[in-house]
């Protein structure tokens, strides 16, 4: 998550405990997103740098290549590096599916939030495993939009959330794709593979996650594919908005919201 | 659980699995189920002692009093804790909305899958409140069906597990109070309600899970109310056998699986 993107008029002290709130998502899913010193790792898909520097940061023995199709965001990702101060990462433009790289010479690979958008993520895993040495970790992060639930229970909160499930279906992606990382890294011929599920669970006594999490990431998230479900007509207007406000009802004093993140790890043999 | 649901022809290894099995779902639940030495805790809804026989080993050092509304159940709860020669509970025949106990005797209080059968949950927790001393600690464990999710995908599944949530519903219950907790306690005047979700998670790599947790406990669960799912209009026959079928296709070697189960603490102010 950008900071830009929490320029929504609050105050200093608000920012910084949204600040402090992406830093706790970051650390539920980065915690060990470790490698070794001197370790030569790809990122891959890279977009604009959001886990780039968290990881870059962690690791400052490692040296990244971080990679991304889109001329534009690679451009963003390096200035965002760039001020941030961050001097062990290297962007290159690289299609996934197509490394410009020779076989088995990254530590590692790491790569996320990005199968969710691809039509043959079992593919894209094999040419990442091409380029990884033997004996290298591969480390895959994803969400599952299908593992929400809240309280109050809504089945038009679920319908809102299941707009942006068809939305990426229709664009070949796949939003629930966390749940199956287990059956990708296998299929791509990874070895001792495990995936472990990171649950964002929040009620009340975590105001920083309602605030951070439940408003500002996932119902904002939803609220975005709002218009574009209601044109291709997956949805119908009130229906939808009934939707957001009922997920919105979900950040009251009396509501809870979950919602579980997926990393696996694997080695290629 | 209890072992003798698990005789269905394995041999003893098999047995031996699924036990070591049955111990990790225990430990998932009740690693932090501690009360400190000479504590006297109350049980509340001991039904034939499956929890019981968990905590008691687990604190020697405690006083148990065990509660259960139904005088069959706990005569089968006192045999099951006689014969694994547990001898720090006492069972007592009681109805949870209305306690044979003086106000502020007890030091912690426990209920675990007992809220889930309840009209009204904090009606309960109110009167368990009311035995519980000043600054004693109550907990409780429910699990939440809502919480399911699995790969493959299958709307029939989804359906034949909300057989058993409607058939819970019109018994007055609800599958899917886990997620309600931090409300229903903060609603029942506790303090300091801390609730923590416990996932299970399960692929191919845990064997033991596949076995003891998809096949022999929730999807066991789920086919047990099938006739009655039937036999009340709920669902069709062939409709609730497809998802039957679909829920254990998640057993597979390529399937994932994934329930939330959710331990509430608070304090008595």
């Amino acid at each position: 998550m950008e900071n830009s993107k929490y320029v929504h008029g609050y105050s200093p002290r608000e920012a910084l405990r949204l600040n402090d709130q992406a830093n706790m998502l970051d650390e539920i899913i980065h915690n060990d997103s470790l490698f070794a010193k001197d370790s030569f790792v790809l990122e891959a898909g890279c977009g604009v740098g959001a886990q780039t520097k968290i990881i870059a940061a962690k690791n400052p023995g490692s040296h990244f290549i971080s990679v991304d199709i889109s001329e534009e965001s690679l451009k963003e990702a390096g200035k965002n590096i760039k001020s941030l101060g961050i001097q062990n990462v290297e962007f290159r433009h690289a299609d996934i599916f197509k490394l410009p790289f020779k076989d088995e010479i990254f530590d590692s690979v790491i790569i996320c939030f990005v199968l969710e958008h691809l039509h043959n993520p079992v593919l894209a895993l094999k040419e990442l495993s091409r380029v990884l040495k033997k004996g290298g970790i591969m480390m895959v992060i994803e969400g599952d939009h299908g593992s929400t639930f809240f309280y109050p229970d809504s089945k038009y909160a679920h319908m809102a959330v299941n707009c942006q499930v068809e939305l990426q279906k229709q664009s070949g992606g796949n939003s629930n794709i966390g749940r199956e990382l287990y059956p990708l890294l296998v299929s791509a011929g990874f070895s001792d593979v495990v995936v472990s599920p990171r649950m964002v669970y929040v009620d009340a006594s975590r105001p920083q996650l309602v605030e951070g999490f439940i408003r500002n990431t996932f119902t904002a998230m939803i609220e975005g594919v709002g218009e574009q479900a209601v044109r291709t007509g997956i949805t119908e207007k009130s229906v939808f908005e009934q939707g957001i406000k009922d997920l919105y009802r979900t950040a009251e004093p009396d509501g809870v919201f979950s919602y579980t993140f997926f990393k696996g790890f694997a080695v290629k043999e």
